[in-house]
C-alpha cells in the first residue's frame, strides 16, 4: 500500500490534505456499507467524495490500500490501557465489536474487496494481524505485571472469533455488556 | 429459490440428471474455491462443468440457488446422533470443520456470493439456520434424555465462532483434535 505517512501533505492534520482524507474515508466507508466493499470502486469513491479520481490513485494506490489506510485510522481510537487485564480485555471486547459494527465494519475486518484469491489472503492476513497486536499488547503488559495472561489462541476463540460470528450474522442481544462478558468469562474460567 | 426435490429429474438418483447435478456441483465448487464465490457466474459454471447454461438456469434458476442446494446436500453428510451429549457436540463440531475446509466452504457458509445487500443477509441467515437446526436438534435430544445442555448461543459462541474465525483467517493447528476440544471445554465450564 501507498505509505501515507510519507506523504508530506498527510503531515499537516488541519489541512487541505486531511480534509481530503477525512471526505475520501467518509465515502469510502459509505459505499462499503451500502454496496458491499466487492462493488465499490476508485471512480465511485471519487464521485461520492466529489474529487476527481486521480486525487484518489496518486494518494492511496489502489482500493484496498485506501481500505487499509481507513482501517488503521480507526485502530489508532482503540482504548488506551489501564494496567488491569480484565479491564484492558473487556475495553478491546467492546471496542472490537463497536469497531465492527460501524458502517462496513465487517468488510474491512474481512477485506473481501481484493478480487485476487492471493490478495484476499494477505488482506485477512493484514486484518488477523491488526487485532492480534492489540491483544498482544494487553497481554505483554500483563505478563510485565506478573500475571499468567491467557494465550493469544484463547483470547481469539473466546473473545474475538464470537464479537465477528456475532456481527457477521448480525445475532441480537451482541451489545458492549455481552461484549464486555466474555472478557469476565475467559477469565473466570482461567482463573 | 428453485424447489430441486419437486423436479421428477431429481428423483432418479442413478439417473443423468444425478450425473449432471454431481458435474455441475463440482464445478460450482471449484470455481468458488479458487475465484471466490462473487467472482462465479452461471456461465462460467457451465463452461466447466460442460453443459449449457440453460441446463443450470433451468434446473436452479440462479446461483444462489445453486450454492445453496450445494450446500443443502453437504448437510445430507452430517453425523448421525449418537446419544451422548458430548459425542454429538464433538462430531459436529468436527463435521463443521470439515465442511468449512471444503473447497469454497467459508464462502458457502458467509453466502457472500448475493450481490445485493438484502439478498445477502438471506443468505447468512439461512446458513446461520442451517447450522442452528443442527445443533439445535442434539440439544434437543440432550433435553428429551432429561439433561441440562447448554444454550443454542453457548455452543455458537463456544464451538461454531471459533471453528469459523479460525477456518476464515486460515489460523494454524485448526484441526479435528481442536474441534472436538471445543466441545469438552464447553461441557466441562458448565457442570
Amino acid at each position: 500500500m501507498a505509505d501515507v505517512s510519507a506523504d508530506p501533505r498527510a503531515r499537516r492534520p488541519g489541512g487541505r490534505s486531511a480534509r481530503v482524507r477525512a471526505v475520501v474515508h467518509r465515502a469510502a466507508a459509505d459505499l462499503v456499507a451500502e454496496r458491499g466493499a466487492d462493488q465499490v470502486t476508485v471512480p465511485a469513491v471519487a464521485e461520492r467524495a466529489g474529487v476527481n479520481p486521480s486525487t484518489i490513485y496518486r494518494r492511496w494506490g489502489t482500493l484496498p490500500a485506501l481500505l487499509a489506510d481507513i482501517a488503521a485510522q480507526r485502530a489508532d481510537t482503540a482504548p488506551e490501557p489501564t494496567g488491569d487485564l480484565h479491564d484492558d480485555l473487556a475495553n478491546h471486547a467492546a471496542w472490537t465489536l463497536a469497531d465492527l459494527s460501524r458502517p462496513g465494519g465487517v468488510a474491512f475486518f474481512r477485506a473481501e474487496v481484493a478480487p485476487d484469491v492471493d490478495e484476499r489472503r494477505a488482506g485477512l492476513r493484514e486484518c488477523l494481524q491488526r487485532v492480534s497486536t492489540r491483544f498482544e499488547t494487553i497481554l505483554d503488559a500483563a505478563r510485565e505485571r506478573g500475571e499468567t495472561p491467557p494465550s493469544l489462541e484463547r483470547v481469539l476463540d473466546r473473545i474475538v472469533a464470537p464479537i465477528y460470528f456475532r456481527v457477521v450474522f448480525s445475532l441480537p442481544e451482541t451489545d458492549e455488556t455481552y461484549a464486555r462478558s466474555l472478557a469476565a468469562a475467559l477469565l473466570d474460567a482461567d482463573s
